[in-house]
């Protein structure tokens, strides 16, 4: 029987959850770890120990694998298109992955789409802040174009010499600027779609996102107090990125909805974090998706199994053993749906999260975050 | 981070499925396996190879695991009461899993608990045949006491001669000579329950099974056409072997319901295949509450996500690879999960099953039987 080899560069928390899928589907993955403990590397057994950024690992590591695909976003495009060229399948492939790696050339492809964003402006020369501080105003935000995740490499600029101070900083590093409006927005929402290299694309439940210094936090599926209409727009809005831009795998749009309208923050070519409900609440996890997708699989149904998932973040505190914490979140909601990382416990770090599913938000919502503040030590009751 | 080591003696596709569990709840799973190759053992990174009768085996995988466990019940009683006495934690213990390892002890418990068994009897000389055959009348059924599994193990014997033949035959290999009269019943039901060593116990929906060849081959969950009142009858069974014979982790109870009443049949200590629907079909499967009851962890809700869950058994045939088929199996019906076990195949080998949910049964049940034999090649389109 010929199983297939997936390749996953990258061996953190979005890998890991990658392996019960391609368990249950009799997948093999391979994962190319930075360390045999990175939270991948510790429940996949073909396991290879390199750089994401060295070419020597990534050859190695590549030979033998059917598709390539990605925990993250930060392999060298060139080192993608040599894997393409070596006739490697690598997705999503280095065309569409730059949309992600580069705020820039995202936003300058979305514009061209004609999709909604932040009013935006690259920040060539420094001279360049103060025409777009008299468009925009202050404060407002400044982006490197590259390297950034979890809010890192987002800086929101209150004054000139902020702003100037920002842009020396980022352009120090060999990184490009990116100036954003600050969005007066009322909430976050996220759309994600899967897309296959053949062009089967299926949409998941619109959700509402809330973040903590830029780490998300709480997600809401579907999104409470969203009109169809609207929900179907966003929806449509990731199915054109998705097509336009050739994405294959995961594609999350992570959206601002000012009240009057929904426009574009980020995108993110893998599973994401607003996705996370979907384990537990989806006929087909994000994660299954993604594999199914590359692999150039037809796709499963998005559909939601019951009328609503909440997920909330375990960001790390002080309490290093969430283990102990079990037992009485366990005891105490039989319902609720933990997942853990693997991961050494650090302040502010993604180290897990929970999922609950039912009928009511609140509810729901009460359920998770008590789980959550109880396992990361927030609360002792 | 403690994280808990738990210990999986045996390979096979139970060990396997227990890995998705472990991953998302941060356990650590090691297995024991016979090779390199077998279905556990490529999807868990700390694999022992080694065999499950082999005393230096067992002790060197012992060794630093919190808890252990079994994918099968072929481990020398002696073995396991060693383990215990030198401090390791085995779950179920040698004391309940003798029940499920020897079937004339399984029965004589059961009697004495007045729980409804076929009438049964052990045939020590081959005059106690007769004795049996004038009280069950011809048919009825031998069985080896020890080691069968999957309808081996089982013979149906039509007159003397041939029961006299079949109990040389295992009484030639050492192994004690069991007779249950034929029950002429009208279907087949099984009751799952998972219970803590601190007693704590969930009972799962009552599920009607099928068998091919004495190999599990359709299982519907919650069971059609069974009353309140039986189902939870059957429950109350199940839930009464795992406390009177202290069961830690799993125990399957398959039943024969002949209409009029329900009599026990067979008895597993550990995840079993009428429980795989629960892998998508309920809040919390049976193999996540298994790792849960033998940590002593709170267990999880076994309640059912939608009404109906229908699991079918693929069963090996011609047809080597799996993974073609995949895709029209897939794009036929974006609602069916499909679970691989990456075994070779054989014919008549389980080597993976399909669940699908919904509400109406029959539908459910077309679905899951043309994934199935499309899959294994029984039909071509």
């Amino acid at each position: 029987m010929s199983t297939p080899r997936v390749g996953v560069i990258g061996g953190g928390q979005l890998a890991r959850m990658m392996q019960p899928a391609a368990i249950n589907l009799g997948i093999q993955l391979r994962v190319l770890a930075k360390s045999s403990s990175d939270s991948a590397a510790q429940v996949i057994p073909d396991c290879l120990i390199g750089a994401h950024d060295d070419w020597e690992s990534l050859i190695k590591f590549a030979e033998g694998c059917d598709v390539i695909t990605f925990d993250h976003e930060h392999v060298p495009t060139e080192f993608l298109a040599k894997l393409q060229e070596l006739g490697f399948a690598v997705r999503p492939g280095p065309h569409a992955l730059k949309f992600a790696q580069d705020k820039i050339v995202m936003r300058e492809a979305l514009s061209k789409l004609g999709i909604p964003c932040p009013l935006w402006q690259e920040i060539i020369a420094i001279e360049d802040i103060d025409s777009f501080a008299s468009t925009a105003g202050y404060p407002f935000v400044l982006k490197s174009a590259r390297g950034g995740y979890d809010g890192n490499g987002v800086w929101v600029v209150d004054d000139k010499s902020a702003a100037e101070k920002v842009f020396t900083e980022i352009t120090n590093r060999q990184n490009q600027v990116l100036a954003e409006q600050l969005v007066p927005f009322k909430r976050e929402l996220a759309a994600q779609v899967a897309r296959s290299p053949h062009g089967q694309s299926v949409a998941y439940p619109v959700v509402q996102s809330a973040q903590t210094n830029g780490i998300c936090h709480e997600v809401i599926s579907p999104s409470p107090d969203l009109s169809d209409e609207r929900a179907i727009a966003a929806q449509e809005i990731a199915l054109r990125i998705a097509k336009e831009l050739d994405v294959t795998g995961m594609l999350a749009v992570e959206l601002f909805d000012t009240g009057s309208e929904i426009l574009v923050n980020e995108l993110a070519m893998r599973p994401h974090n607003s996705g996370h409900w979907s384990m537990d609440g989806s006929v087909t996890s994000q994660f299954e998706n993604h594999l199914r997708a590359i692999l150039d699989w037809p796709l499963g149904s998005p559909a939601a199994t019951s009328p609503a998932t909440v997920m909330v973040n375990l960001l790390g505190k002080d309490v290093g053993d969430l283990h102990t914490a079990f037992r009485h979140v366990m005891a105490r909601d039989p319902g609720i749906k933990v997942h853990l990382y693997g991961k050494e416990v650090r302040p502010g770090r993604k180290i897990g999260h929970v999922n609950v599913s039912g009928d009511n938000i609140e509810d729901l919502l009460a359920r998770a975050w008590h789980a959550a503040d109880y396992l990361t030590g927030v609360i002792d009751e």
